[in-house]
């Protein structure tokens, strides 16, 4: 049951475009590109790594903005670049010595396919393609960028007994 | 009854992100951060100041951008990188000889939930999360970023008589 | 009865918070302001001018971005930083000896009240504020933003035998 | 029947604004450009050209960002500033010699409609306007900038048994 596996999450897997934002890629005249995160996510990221729970970011594309998003809320695991995320993926859960039953990945498109047919808990925003829906454990009721990771990290928070106001993490 | 104690509101704290924003953070390529703002609720903050209610923006973020934005709507109290919004909220209230009961919070995370305790009137955007709405007086029809605060600004102005075209102010 | 008087429609004065854009300000770090354009809503203009009509743009902020936009698109009349629409739009309308019954305003908030009262059609988005809905003609199914200027300016053009596919406009 | 002639699409054109954006055009305070993209388009139009589909921009706006970002997924044929489209098709059709019944087009306004009217299939977005809706053998569910180009290029794909989890194509 689904719920009980939510109570054993060591690590969530994030893709980027289309789970921690809605897709949208901004791209200005210089060719530079501009992504919108949601400071929902970015509160309930920062818990997480509180209570330890490893949150570990695969991507395909590449951008000094998400780095620098993300490394600003505490997030060690950034890999950005990645076109066989599965390897990258067995490779953080080697190094940290937890079981693909103990990951969870959110992700939204074809390239997140493998790793989501592998790990424990697989989840996808309400706007992931037919693909990844058709194999997700857990469909959030939020989109990409609207707040999907917020709702399945707090889940697994709620069930681990580590959701509360720690009033030391800001709304970022 | 709400719509009485709205009469009497001479303080209106605002939250930033997911309360004046939808919650979205933009980020370019050097890490630079861009909020959304709504004109709306701009004309409402521009109006209130000019009839003397008491406008304060509290925040966990810190923002250049937040600065300029609402310094140039005339608004004096802008508290930025805050995590402990309560004591800053009784400080501010103290400063202006404001009763708790003639404050009026407009949050829609964990970390406004403190305040929203502690003062007359809870205001919170349609959505807002449920540990927020569970505990708000009124919860607008409006989300955050999309007319809340101008909603809930309208409101108090009405029900004071102060709620006019004043055509000094510009929609900006 | 309203359609007839589109028929006579010389001058569309239009605001552009909320009308031409959907009501939010992009600012940055460096307090800088984007806003967002409709490339449907930049067709018709282009159409209207083509066919004589003349397109009046009258704000109460000041953006080098909306000059340099609406002047690329062949605005003449283009009047920021006004809190007194009423005046700018009389003089234009005496500039070009049109009368008051042959101009159209499209507006959405306050500021536009005046001068929607004294044209000879009021026209708002959908999302107009409740005063300025209770005042106008018609009121568009689109949203600002979101194609209400290329609702109303199409409906004009095609009531005068003005809209037709001319190639050498761009969609821009 | 539609179905079976998207069996034999050689080259698929695309518009810009409105198709690979909604429509919106951010502006700053330099009047320099901004347009949003859509990652999951761009997944589809990156495994197209793999399984050598045709990809053509023809756009009416002039913008160094469009071509960064269609060149960056390796797009070669992007035609911008162009007020007549149909001879630029006609031109690119007659160098790759494609017949036109196997040309495909998205397009949403005015400016398209010779080349859908000349083409095998036009397809628009759930938002393009009523005269592109009116002669579309094709109207996607997707609206432009949220999906309409990989819904189409999807659906091409898969009827010719191209569409397949190509790991080494990025969601970018």
């Amino acid at each position: 049951m689904i719920l009980e596996r939510l109570k054993y999450v060591k690590a969530i897997f994030l893709d980027v475009d289309g789970v921690l934002t809605d897709g949208s890629i901004f791209v200005n005249e210089a060719g530079e590109q501009l992504r919108t995160f949601n400071v929902k996510d970015g509160y309930a990221i920062q818990l997480a790594i509180k209570k330890e729970i490893q949150i570990c970011i695969i991507t395909g594309g590449r951008s000094e903005g998400v780095l620098k998003r993300f490394q600003g809320l505490g997030v060690k695991e950034i890999h950005m670049g990645i076109s066989d995320k599965l390897t990258v993926m067995e490779f953080i859960l080697d190094k940290y010595q937890i079981n693909k039953r103990e990951a969870l990945f959110i992700g939204d498109d074809i390239p997140d396919l493998a790793c989501m047919k592998s790990v424990g808990i697989a989840a996808a925003p309400q706007d992931a393609v037919e693909e990844i829906k058709a194999i997700s454990h857990y469909i959030s009721s939020k989109e990409g960028g609207r707040g999907v990771v917020r709702d399945v990290v707090e889940k697994v928070l709620k069930l681990q007994n580590k959701w509360n106001a720690d009033f030391s993490v800001k709304s970022v």
